[in-house]
């Protein structure tokens, strides 16, 4: 499995992903699921995906190829949306090259994917791609987007992630999502890829990749944990635990 | 969707379950979903459900029925293992009473339950008994057992839960479980019903039902969510972000 995750916050984007892979359950390896395309001043898109390896390796080479020859939709949209658009497109194209009904056996070739960026004076944006292609956008009660492994990480998300935040914020809290979802689901694994991008500034965002014992990785991993821990033995006792 | 926990710890067992169901997306109730069975002296059974609703009261209803009467392996069983055949096997035909393949529509039928308690002077035990009938215990290393909505609330669990603990932080902890699901899932509800199990005690488990502004779940919610603020406000900053 995977999980990655995206932040839309007034000051700009928080993109992050794990690095694991796996097929069936003992072929696991480590592959980037972060894809960054820049035309510096004109466009910045960040892909991120999950799903069948083979599919999300044809649709992201396929807009490299494409990226690499300033073509297609990439390169010429006037919005995130079209982007969006071309992505499930492909994405289907993909599925339904190596899909047939009457396979012997059944593998899923379905993959998801988060794509977000910004196009020229267009505001920064993100959307979250299905498997069957359409696509939905986040929200201001809930901006932010996650694929795979979603749910152990999403608690903290809710509590803290919104529009006012600074971008360290947003991605200290991506940090403190992965690692929880980290430490209860073998499928989510280090390395972590970070992108951050600041709103209107139309370059290369700061990128940053995070080993387990990566100093300030472990440092949050550290901080977290032990605060949580004395946070638990701080709560209110029950009535009947008087000391 | 039903979220139900409970934890194994030298001190004894705790059980947590919340208690609302939804037969499709708009009718949405309130049901319990944590059943004792209890004969004094001598064994101590709870039982917690998720799943096709119909499927656990038709379960319940027959187990209930049997306790009354003194009857069955509830009653009769030596060892925790062999009710948990039991609920297995009643669990198998309900689903199947109601199951036709080629009925119009196809709801799920299958419903999974986990079992805890203690029978004599054998050791406090539990189960997760699956809608195949077949079922597992926990294991030292991870001495809990989790149904319906599970992974929400599972990193606190991962964190804190193991032999050593009070069976009050047993409680605690099933609690900031809880409530992290229910912030996360629409589906997952209060009141949230509770069994503290003392070991050796085979009497009636300490029983609590929460409701959201119950004074003692509403003080856990608050500190820990004030907490957890707190905490990730504190965690280092990225090295660029000097004051």
């Amino acid at each position: 499995m995977t999980y990655c995750l995206a932040s839309l916050v007034n000051a700009g984007l928080v993109f992050a992903a794990d690095s694991r892979t796996n097929a069936g359950l003992d072929n696991v390896n480590s592959y980037r699921k972060m894809h960054t395309f820049i035309w510096e001043g004109d466009r910045v898109l960040v892909l991120l995906s999950a799903g069948n390896l083979a599919t999300t390796q044809a649709v992201v080479t396929r807009l490299q190829r494409e990226a690499e020859e300033n073509a297609g939709p990439l390169h010429e949209a006037r919005h995130l949306s079209q982007v969006a658009e071309y992505v499930g497109e492909v994405s289907l194209e993909m599925q339904r090259r190596h899909h047939s009904p009457d396979a012997p056996n059944r593998v899923s070739m379905e993959s998801t994917f988060i794509l977000g960026g910004q196009i020229r004076e267009e505001d920064p944006g993100m959307f979250l791609v299905y498997p069957q292609g359409n696509f939905i956008t986040c929200s201001e009660e809930q901006p932010f987007l996650q694929i795979g492994e979603t749910k152990y990480g999403k608690p903290i998300l809710d509590r803290v992630i919104e529009p006012g935040i600074s971008l360290e914020d947003a991605a200290r809290c991506a940090l403190v999502s992965i690692d929880s979802t980290m430490r209860s689901n073998l499928s989510v694994g280090p390395p972590v890829d970070m992108a951050i991008y600041k709103r209107n500034s139309l370059t290369e965002p700061r990128m940053l990749r995070y080993k387990l014992n990566s100093p300030y990785f472990a440092s949050i991993r550290k901080q977290w944990g032990e605060g949580l821990r004395r946070l638990f033995d701080e709560l209110p006792r029950f009535d009947w635990e008087q000391q």
